[in-house]
């Protein structure tokens, strides 16, 4: 088959449309797989096309002062001169008028076209274009010296970095006129990647033409045409569209649409290709096939329109063509198939039970064993510096908080010193044996959760906690090892959305109450005095008369003496306060001795304050203002940053405001143990045996964690070239429960959000060379190195430890409300309980509105509601700790939603359950495809989802 | 001429495109100029053509299982049936491909096309176009029993209200078949304006027709097709697109296309006055050529448009076409005009001199007298109820929050019962005689940010402040009468955008920095205890030993106790609270004893809380979530909302939180002074001479807020009716100065906020019929009694006094803030300012960007932003009380700014002078429009400014 764009129907990737080729390969992105460069070959190794900068030059000022001006330019998107303004408009989807292109073809179908023109400079050019019959040759003279004429170029700077290994003239290219300073020195140039070509338009009205003339050329070599072109791109087409004044603005149109016509992908391809003139209106007309057409009365077409988010990729237009050659069936199937290729609870034939004893794991062990040195020669790259330092700060900050909580859930048992011990510990150990090292390990909020419910459990019967604890991790690890032995890894295919969601969802919620509950206990910590409150104030009295007295009067200052003594006539009390009173032998007296007035009010508005300015510091990354590195800084670091402020106005104030309990020297937390957990302790030796329960409980919801995060961070869209390793993760986890347990240090399972963020700060990208184009993903730097550094720096963080008693409590609570908060944000879950409080007509235009009903769409969300509540409910009992249990049973009641819902509809609410998935025959699942608009959404669907983030709270 | 649409030429006004008519004739509309409804005939009196509701029905389930069902809809947006869910999709811009408006052309070509066809029923219809020749007879009977098939219809609630005079089938039709239940029932019903008509489109695949069947049929006379259309509407336009299966979706794209050409309001004005098929084609090609094309590559056709703000007007659609004709200069000086006809200080001919001594005022009480009784007629509707809620809630409001301030600014010279009573009496009577009784006179911000300084001047001269500040007033009503009797109003047109931003800013900055001071001074007097505080506590010392104390003993409750009498030990002291002591006779001794702890903190979350809370619910008016009705009532009373909510909880907490003061009877609320200021008091009698010299300053003042609120109030985009009395306004403000310095009531101007909120609550607006359609604008309810209404009641509301002393100072604060956040963020200079911290690339892409280089934006921000600078500087000297001079000066500055920018310049950053805007030649005004894109800005000029409303603080 010979269809036009047909080598990129192969390149398959998310918006990424007229492939710019890897213009990022720095030192560290590996031996490429065959010996040509990325630039020249696509992914498939068929040769792609050049990218096409066109540039429109306008002649101006007929009759008097005849000028060329560039006034638009094009990449992917279309920027107009705006002239008052002085500056290129903001990149925008082209709008034409349609008589512009039809005119255009008129002319260039009367008109000169010269295909492999073999002229090597800009006025041999001019001359091939200028030997037209219709022009004498008075005119021809002064149509050349015209054209000659120097062009106004807006030349703008833009201030943003350069592409690495910026365009450079081809060797090939052979350029007469060396190009001027003022293109050498456009910052475009660095924005377009090498081997870029560039195409030249220029049109306008000259009086002197009795009728129009037109000419399109495509030159054999491309060559540098002197000044025409802003930067100094070879030039590979060219397009002269001049004419009498009758056209009017006519030739500014026609001009703008073979700008547009040449930025088509498939235009372009065609006409590189086409041998004559009706090659070329073949392609003018198949573009014209697929224009989308906006009636005239229902859009202005004077209306910018931005960008669309992601561009319709070239399967579209591929597949559009494939069915009416193939049939419907060609393009539907392929479609089917591109949804679960993206499925994403099968994204790997890691997941493929081998049915062998540890078998899975020895896989992992073999396939990962391989890329063990790369893993760390991968990392000499300049962009794992910055990674190191994002992710450092990230995991210190999340040591500190959960450190800090497990301190006050577990009243001392756990602490920030264990919390920064055991990170750097675990992490680092995890860096250097994972399957999947990008992976950070973190205490994760469901671990905290269970942690905390262990904890009251033991209190609850006065155990021993440590050791019960030991004996709870012994217990978790051998569990982990028999679901590596038995591949139970696979099982994560049953985990559906509505299962993460369920899951992520309990946990926010606990998050959420958990903070506003401390900060409220506060309040009763420190009283707020009202006041009806019936007698205040507080006194020192000393027991005994006399003597005491006149020894306190001696040593009080002379400068205290206003205060302190203003009442000399009572001569056993003083107003010292009660701290120092009691120092100097005497009692405390009244109601108000024991209240810290302003402590409580200040604690809320310390909350509030780190609470709200996380948030707003978030959303500072997707605003308007500042450069986008302050942008990115203040997003990514908004956790640190709020905190730094909040420790900021708290020492400001310098009240006393309860702070985070940090150990003075290297000890653990909890006063009078040693580093290494005695197996025992005060418990009896059967409670050994009865941790198994707890155990269990705690196994099921590892597993839950950690393979919900090592599914979405394996996924296929984050092109990951050196595979996962499910069951050596799930091993390395259980190798340092045991080893935590018995340090007496936080367990920790792979955290999603902050693995996510150390896996985007190693994403690799062809920078956004084409204007309004956005940036092409080409993968992830997969090492170990990057993890490994972190982890070894927030070990000797441990030395921070005296800085972190100033983090007063209130703080660290408005930072965990802001975590609960943004994670219960992030899912649909909660979109469609949103939806619950909008009218219908206000409701976005969401895909799974379009195919639900809206009653089912609603019922679907009240289930879940319902679910939710249950959980709350079974978490507010005693029974509390049982909780994992119950999250595993949101399975079952997925399951039991094929009852009630079609699998169709639950395909748009949730995912099909494994077997459903293979049961439903490809046709029946989505019927609206052979009744309602055919293109309706398959668009959509091509977009990858969005990763879920915050599927749990770390 | 008789180009098409040139009906609708002349009806200019901003969004409405396709007029529905006035459809909202309630009883207090006024008589109608003319005896022909409005329905029938445009405001030229041309007749218009009915509203088209077209409806696509479309045969799915060949070959087996053939039904008809309807999957599209449009009036001037499209809906599709989306089948999955069940439900109409938003109204969105119907998005075509070309070639199916070339195969639909081609069809209609061929096939059959009846213009003004005599069928009187469904079944005539059918006979009709059946009646082909390609057809056997068998076949005929066939696609006739299909075609009277009864097609499935998605009727679905809307749950909005009915348009008034809902649709009816015109007598004149012959509907044979009676409209279904069903179709009877339809809430799309109401939605439609009375005499509109349908269009129907039927396509699809029908495999056993040899070769494809169109037509196209205009009936002479319009019939309900029995239950072809959803909504029992008589159906003027039919077309039938069948064919075999070869095309594929084909048929559904052609009928959409047909639907998409009815809706276009030229297609269907030339349609409907075709006489044979070219004119149909004509008419086609005419749409094809205007039509906006998007490139396949570069926009995804299934993405969905939303409803632009406002839709392209006819009238550019005419310009375009006279254009043609008439040669550029045609449209262009149109375009200028309009322009200018919308120019914000040329708003009516009441402005113009007379050159007589209070010639302006004769005319504004000419003009008014004739409106009089229709001034109380007009206000019987329904929608006035609502509006005297509304803005009672907002007067009452502002006169708590300015009577707080006042009362604290004056040392309780003013107060809230002055405020209630002054805006009573003041309102009331201004609405009786005032030119433009919409406006609601109101304290305002200037004015009290004068009163502070006059205060403070008096007190720093130790004057007797109410007899100075009667003589200021009636030197402002003496120096106000002066500028009625010398027609000063229109100097008005002076004062530019500049002027008026620089007059806000200033004023908003007040507010901000007053509500934020004023919040920290609360800290100090209620001071944070921090831990540095040598000593603490307090307690109750009796002077006399022994009597007293045992008294004490004696009176004390039994459960206080525990708490009052601990130390019992100590014979002469006791822990009561400083206010118990006193009664008691004791004194409080010790360092505590002054001090209130928690209210400092405790204020300023009150403050935070209301501050954010009227900030929020002013957001939820364009958030998703809600019923409108409730959005609007959130949205509209978030001030009273959130001040109700401070309250709250304030009294939940029952904290000693400073409160409003409010006299506990009816007398004034400095204690000692009679409702009559004596106009001497103790000051010197020289002193009644002197206060001319603030009063100059005042009336400047006064001047300058009168008459901008008054410009907004009255300009061409409100289309007043009545007319508008800038002289009359002023006179009566100057009257009412008098009568309130008499009194010792706060001084009153024209509020602009209130008083647009006041328009805005009787806006007469035509129903949104038309889906997807923004309402179209009729006017404004004007009359005088919803305002007079709304005056009494705040008068009555005295008797509320006792209730407002349970408001916290703090909550009003926060309400403060609140005011002065939202009128600087609603002016340009603030978005200009932002612009300042935006790099390029992301800045909005605002108008005026497009046509100024941004080093003269940022230029030009940089001197307002200076002029703001020294105005605060001047604000901060002893000099303050002269700022009005200085506001004023800022004309002087907007003067010399011509000579550094140049007049294009200014007419985007700002606005022209007067006689700048006659010196400038047409021509030379907007040079770009000759150079780049004609069309580029065209449309966005013919949007009417939106209003500054926030132009001062009020």
């Amino acid at each position: 088959m010979n269809l036009p764009g047909q080598e990129e129907f192969e390149v398959s990737s998310a918006c990424e449309n007229v492939p710019t080729g890897e213009l990022d390969s720095g030192p560290g992105s590996g031996p490429s797989p065959n010996g040509l460069s990325d630039t020249d070959r696509g992914e498939l190794g068929v040769p792609k096309d050049p990218l096409l900068f066109i540039q429109l030059n306008e002649l101006l000022g007929w009759p008097h002062a005849l000028e060329w001006r560039e006034t638009g330019r094009w990449v992917l998107f279309e920027e107009k001169l705006e002239v008052g303004a002085g500056r290129w408009s903001v990149p925008h989807v082209p709008t034409l008028a349609l008589s512009s292109l039809q005119k255009l073809r008129s002319l260039l179908a009367e008109g000169l076209v010269l295909l492999d023109c073999p002229a090597q400079s800009f006025l041999e050019l001019v001359e091939q274009v200028t030997r037209v019959e219709s022009l004498s040759p008075e005119l021809r003279g002064q149509l050349q010296a015209l054209l000659l004429q120097r062009p106004q170029h807006l030349i703008q700077p833009i201030g943003t970095r350069p592409c690495q290994g910026s365009a450079h003239p081809r060797e090939a290219s052979h350029n007469e006129e060396a190009p001027l300073k003022e293109q050498r020195q456009n910052p475009l140039r660095r924005k377009l990647p090498p081997g870029a070509e560039a195409g030249a338009v220029l049109a306008g009205e000259l009086g002197f033409l009795v009728q129009p003339l037109g000419a399109f050329v495509r030159l054999r070599d491309p060559v540098v045409l002197g000044p025409l072109i802003e930067v100094p791109l070879p030039s590979r087409f060219f397009c002269l569209l001049l004419g009498p004044s009758t056209l009017g603005k006519g030739y500014h149109e026609m001009g703008r649409a073979m700008a547009v016509l040449l930025s088509d992908p498939q235009f372009q391809w065609s006409v590189r290709r086409a041998s004559n003139l009706h090659d070329l209106l073949a392609a003018l007309d198949a573009f014209l096939e697929e224009v989308t057409v906006l009636p005239p009365g229902r859009w202005d077409p004077t209306a910018r329109i931005a960008p669309p988010k992601c561009l319709p990729s070239q399967h579209k237009r591929l597949f559009s063509q494939l069915r009416e050659v193939k049939g419907p069936s060609a393009g539907h199937g392929a479609l089917t198939e591109d949804r679960y290729g993206h499925w994403p609870h099968a994204p790997s034939p890691e997941l493929q039970r081998t049915g062998r004893l540890f078998g899975g794991l020895v896989q992992d062990v073999r396939r990962k064993a391989s890329w063990y040195l790369s893993d760390f020669l991968d990392a000499l790259h300049p962009q794992c510096f910055s990674a190191v330092l994002y992710i450092y700060l990230a995991t210190v900050t999340n040591a500190i908080t959960f450190g800090g909580l497990l301190g006050e859930a577990t009243n001392g048992a756990q602490g920030v010193l264990e919390s920064f011990l055991g990170t750097a510990v675990a992490g680092a150990a995890f860096c250097l044996m994972a399957g999947q090292p990008l992976t950070i390990l973190s205490s994760t909020g469901p671990v905290l959760v269970f942690e905390r419910l262990l904890f009251s459990f033991s209190r609850d019967y006065s155990l021993d906690y440590l050791p019960f604890r030991l004996w709870v991790g012994v217990w978790v690890a051998t569990f982990c090892l028999a679901l590596v032995a038995t591949e139970a890894s696979v099982l994560v295919r049953y985990f559906t959305r509505f299962t993460e969601e369920g899951f992520c969802a309990l946990i926010s919620l606990i998050f959420i109450y958990d903070a506003v509950g401390k900060m409220l206990s506060l309040t009763s910590a420190y009283p707020i005095q009202s006041p009806g409150y019936p007698a205040y104030g507080c006194f020192c009295q000393y027991p005994d008369l006399g003597g005491n007295e006149s020894q306190w009067m001696r040593t009080e200052p002379k400068d205290r003496d206003d205060i302190s003594s203003m009442d000399l006539g009572l001569v056993n009390a003083s107003l010292l306060p009660p701290p120092e009173c009691v120092r100097r032998g005497g009692h405390p007296r009244g109601p108000s001795c024991h209240t810290v007035p302003d402590i409580a009010f200040f604690s809320l508005l310390l909350f509030f304050t780190s609470f709200l300015l996380a948030t707003a510091l978030k959303h500072v990354k997707t605003s308007r203002f500042f450069p986008s590195v302050v942008r990115k800084v203040l997003g990514d670091f908004s956790s640190v940053l709020a905190m730094l402020l909040g420790c900021g106005l708290d020492s400001f104030l310098g009240l006393a405001t309860p702070k985070l309990t940090v150990p003075s020297e290297f000890k653990p937390t909890l006063p009078g143990r040693g580093w290494l957990v005695s197996p025992f302790g005060a418990n009896p030796w059967w409670l050994s045996v009865a941790a198994a329960l707890p155990a269990l409980l705690l196994s099921i919801l590892i597993f839950m964690d950690q393979q919900i995060t090592a599914v979405i961070l394996n996924r296929a869209e984050y092109k990951l070239r050196k595979g996962a390793g499910f069951h050596l993760d799930l091993f390395c986890v259980a190798l340092l429960m045991l080893l935590t347990s018995a340090l007496g240090l936080p367990w920790y399972v792979s955290a999603t959000v902050i693995s996510l963020a150390h896996m985007d700060s190693l994403r690799r990208e062809s920078r956004a060379c084409a204007l309004g184009e956005p940036r092409s993903f080409l993968g992830i730097r997969e090492q170990r190195l990057t993890g490994l550094v972190v982890f070894i720096l927030t070990g000797t963080s441990i030395f921070l430890a005296p800085v972190l008693k100033f983090i007063p409590m209130p703080v660290l609570y408005g930072i965990f409300l802001y975590m609960g908060v943004a994670a219960i944000s992030s899912i649909q879950f909660t979109k469609r309980v949103q939806l619950l409080l909008m009218p219908a007509k206000h409701q976005p235009d969401l895909l799974l509105l379009r195919h639900v009903p809206l009653s089912r769409v609603h019922l679907f969300t009240a289930i879940q509601l319902a679910c939710l509540g249950l959980l709350w409910i079974i978490k507010s009992t005693p029974a509390a700790i049982i909780f994992p249990l119950m999250l595993l049973g949101l399975v079952g009641v997925r399951k039991a939603l094929e009852r009630v819902f079609s699998p169709q509809e639950l395909l748009w609410l949730d995912e099909l359950m494994p077997e459903k998935e293979r049961s439903i025959p490809e046709k029946g699942l989505e019927p609206e495809y052979s009744l309602s608009g055919d293109s309706e959404d398959s668009e959509l669907m091509y977009q990858p989802r969005a990763p879920e983030i915050n599927i749990s709270v770390n």
